[in-house]
C-alpha cells in the first residue's frame, strides 16, 4: 500500500481562516503542501470552485478528500493528530474553546470578509468598512469579556487551544480597519503572548510562499 | 449532593441558531426549561448581554455555567450525551458533517441575520434582502453540490448528522426570502425527509412556547 500523500492547503497570505489552519498545522507539526489561490483572480477563483464548491479557502486536500471550513479542518487535525491537542479535557472547557473559536470565526468574520466589503463599497464608498467595524468592535468587546472570564495565560486555561488560533487574525484584521485597541487589554495580552510562539511565527501571513501577493 | 439542575436554553422562536440547538436537544431526549427572549425588545437584549456577552441567542446554561454559539453547545451535548450520536465515527465523515453545519451557521447565517438587515435597510430600503439572498443563494448552491456527493438518506450518509441540524433552518430563511429552492433538489429532499423526523417536529418555530411573539 502506498504511503499517505502528503496533504494540500488551498491558501491564501492574507485569508484569516487559512491562517488558523496553517497555526493548527504547525503546532502539530504536520507536513503539507501550500497551494496558492490568488483571492482577487477571478480565474483563480473559479478553478478552486471545481474543488471546493463554496470557493473559498482554505481548502485541505488528504488523501484525495477535500475538506473545508476552517474549523472542520482544525476539527480533523485535532482528532486525526491528537499530539499537542488543541481542546482541553474538560467539557465545559472544550465547549468555551469552541464558543470564542466560533464568535470570531462565525460572529465577526463573516461580515468583515473581502466579498462582503466589495459589495457594501460598491453601493457606496467607505460603507464596507464602516458595516465591518461595526463587527469587529462588537465582537472584540464580547471577546475581551468572555477571555477575562475564562482565559489564563492563554484564551482558555494556560495551553494553547483552537480559541486562540482565532485571535492573531481578528486582531490583524482590526489593525487593518484601524481600530483603536486599547479597550480589549486581555486581546492584546493573549495576541502578545502567541506571536511569540513559533508555530503562530509560521502561520503569519508575512512568512507564506505569496506573502505581498495584491498587496 | 444536589442532582444536575436542569439546563436552561434562552431562545427565540423563529432564530436559526437556538433551532439547531433545539433539534439536538429533542433528539438526545434531554429536558431543559425554554426561557425566551424578545430578539426585538433592546431591554431583553440588554438583559441577555448580561448573561450571553455576544447578546445572541441561544445561550445554554448548565449547572451555573453559560455556554454560547450553537455549534460549540451542540459539540458540548454531543460529548456529555453521546447517545443518539450526532456525528459518525469516521473522522473525514464527521469533518464533512461539521464541514456543511459551518457552511450554513458560518458562511450563510450570519450574513442574513436580524441586525445585517436591520442595518443594511437602514442604509436603503430593501437593500438588506438583496444583500442577503445573494448569500443565500450562493450558500445553497455549494450546500447542493457537496449533499449531492455526500448524502444518503441525510446529509451525510444514513444517519441524521450535526449537518442535518442546519438545513430547516436554512430552508426556512430562504422561503422568508421568497426564493425558488428548485435548483436545489438534494436540499428539498432532505429537507422534506427530516420534517417527518419527531424530534425536528418538536424543535420547530411553529412548535415553542413563544411562538408568533413580533410574528
Amino acid at each position: 500500500m502506498a504511503s499517505e500523500q502528503k496533504p494540500v492547503l488551498y491558501s491564501y497570505w492574507r485569508s484569516s481562516c487559512s491562517w488558523r489552519v496553517r497555526i493548527a498545522l504547525a503546532l502539530k507539526n504536520i507536513d503539507y503542501e501550500y497551494k496558492t489561490v490568488d483571492l482577487l483572480s477571478e480565474q483563480a477563483k473559479s478553478d478552486l470552485k471545481a474543488i471546493n464548491p463554496t470557493a473559498k479557502v482554505p481548502a485541505f486536500v488528504v488523501n484525495g478528500q477535500v475538506l473545508g471550513e476552517s474549523l472542520a479542518i482544525i476539527e480533523y487535525l485535532e482528532e486525526t493528530h491528537p499530539e499537542v491537542p488543541l481542546l482541553p479535557k474538560d467539557p465545559i472547557k472544550r465547549a468555551l474553546a469552541r464558543q470564542i473559536a466560533l464568535l470570531v470565526a462565525s460572529g465577526i468574520q463573516p461580515l468583515h470578509n473581502l466579498k462582503v466589503l466589495q459589495i457594501l463599497n460598491k453601493k457606496e464608498a467607505g460603507f464596507g468598512g464602516q458595516f465591518a467595524k461595526q463587527f469587529v468592535v462588537e465582537g472584540l468587546t464580547a471577546l475581551e469579556v468572555l477571555l477575562k472570564e475564562h482565559s489564563g495565560k492563554y484564551a482558555v486555561g494556560d495551553v494553547v487551544t483552537i480559541a486562540d488560533l482565532n485571535i492573531p487574525p481578528l486582531v490583524y484584521s482590526a489593525n487593518r480597519f484601524n481600530l483603536d485597541l486599547s479597550a480589549y487589554p486581555t486581546v492584546n495580552r493573549i495576541n502578545a503572548t502567541l506571536a511569540e510562539i513559533p508555530a503562530f511565527i509560521a502561520a503569519h501571513p508575512d512568512n507564506q510562499p505569496d506573502t505581498g501577493l495584491n498587496a
